[in-house]
């Protein structure tokens, strides 16, 4: 049997990384614990040289909101190629620390790039496969900027205003009302608060996808 | 005045090199001095990045066609926005060592990768932008291989088989035959027949642009 792929997705400071904790733990707790973690872009070592030149570019470069994308999704196909759908088919659940959803959101939704183009990349290069579970971890900007601050030093893309954040958040908003494998999180709320929703989505999943079985 | 953009195209051994200081020596004839010379992939720090990925892989990771496909589209609108527009506003004349001609071939002919795929990253990533005059330097795989070879190591592309180099070569003569900015040269010539094509070609074009103006 297959595994199964599934994503964490949100704004920086959203909390994926504890998300991405909890799924493992409550996965465990199913007896599934083979497990791959995957972060995007990068995971592979071009899909992570990629990701070096993406987040701090070289040599003082503008690098253009074109080739961002190009990379990003030159990146996400090593990474699928080579890394996911293997696991998937050695029967290992993935789970991914951001996926096509933040093209979509970040360079569609923050960067207005031409959404029909990303409708085109995404469909020549990624064909028909998709998560089959993802989780968005919902907060407003203002909040999550905050968070990530306290983290320490805020990368290229993470130097953006505000509105470019509000932009991505609505379209994030906007494609998981689209989608019925995506539900939203309220990410604003505590850490338990928001462990515990994710309880609920992901155990009700679980009973479904064995019931599908 | 802005100045013109000048491609050399071609496979393996053709005789790029030689033909792009051919075209130098001519354009400074013709008092034409201020050159930029681009490479494709490359040409910039972010693109020389995207090029060795290209041509030399990473910790043995296989490069898939379509990461490399958007790895060159990348790589290619990063030497257009930050160094062949610059320079053409600037009135300097720019002569490139292959541009996208080069990835209809190898990607769209050599590869096989769906043409109109190809076709929309064009259209999308580089819009109208072209060159202005192409010379393709015309020769059947095996003598161009030949040369390639003695020249030394043969890179990851160029370890492909003969059919391989055949499909490139027929897809840029159908390119060369639908557009009539690219002409045509026959490179299994002596050095001197191919250089005395490429005067002739280039000195009536040259004076065709003159009386344009």
């Amino acid at each position: 049997m297959t595994g199964k792929f599934i994503v964490i997705e949100g704004l920086e400071g959203a909390g994926k990384t504890t998300a991405i904790n909890t799924v493992a733990r409550i996965l465990n707790q199913y007896h599934i614990c083979d497990l791959q973690f995957t972060r995007e872009p990068g995971g592979t070592p071009i899909a992570e040289a990629l990701r070096n030149l993406i987040k701090n570019g070289l040599d003082d470069e503008p690098l253009t909101d074109k080739a961002e994308l190009l990379m990003l999704y030159a990146a996400r196909i090593q990474l699928i190629d080579n890394v996911i759908k293997p696991a998937l088919n050695a029967g290992k659940w993935v789970i991914g620390d951001r996926h096509d959803l933040s093209t979509q959101a970040y360079q569609g939704g923050g960067r207005q790039l031409d959404k029909v183009f990303i409708a085109t990349l995404k469909e020549q290069v990624l064909g028909n496969f998709k998560p089959d579970l993802t989780l968005y971890l919902d907060i407003e900007p203002q909040i999550g900027l905050m968070r990530a601050r306290e983290r320490g030093e805020l990368d290229r893309i993470e130097q953006q205003s505000l509105l470019f954040f509000e932009r991505i958040r609505q379209r994030y908003l906007e494609l998981a009302n689209q989608d019925e494998t995506i539900f939203t999180i309220d990410a604003s709320k505590s850490i338990s608060q928001v462990t515990m929703q994710i309880e609920q989505i992901l155990t009700t999943w679980l009973t479904q996808q064995v019931t599908n079985v």
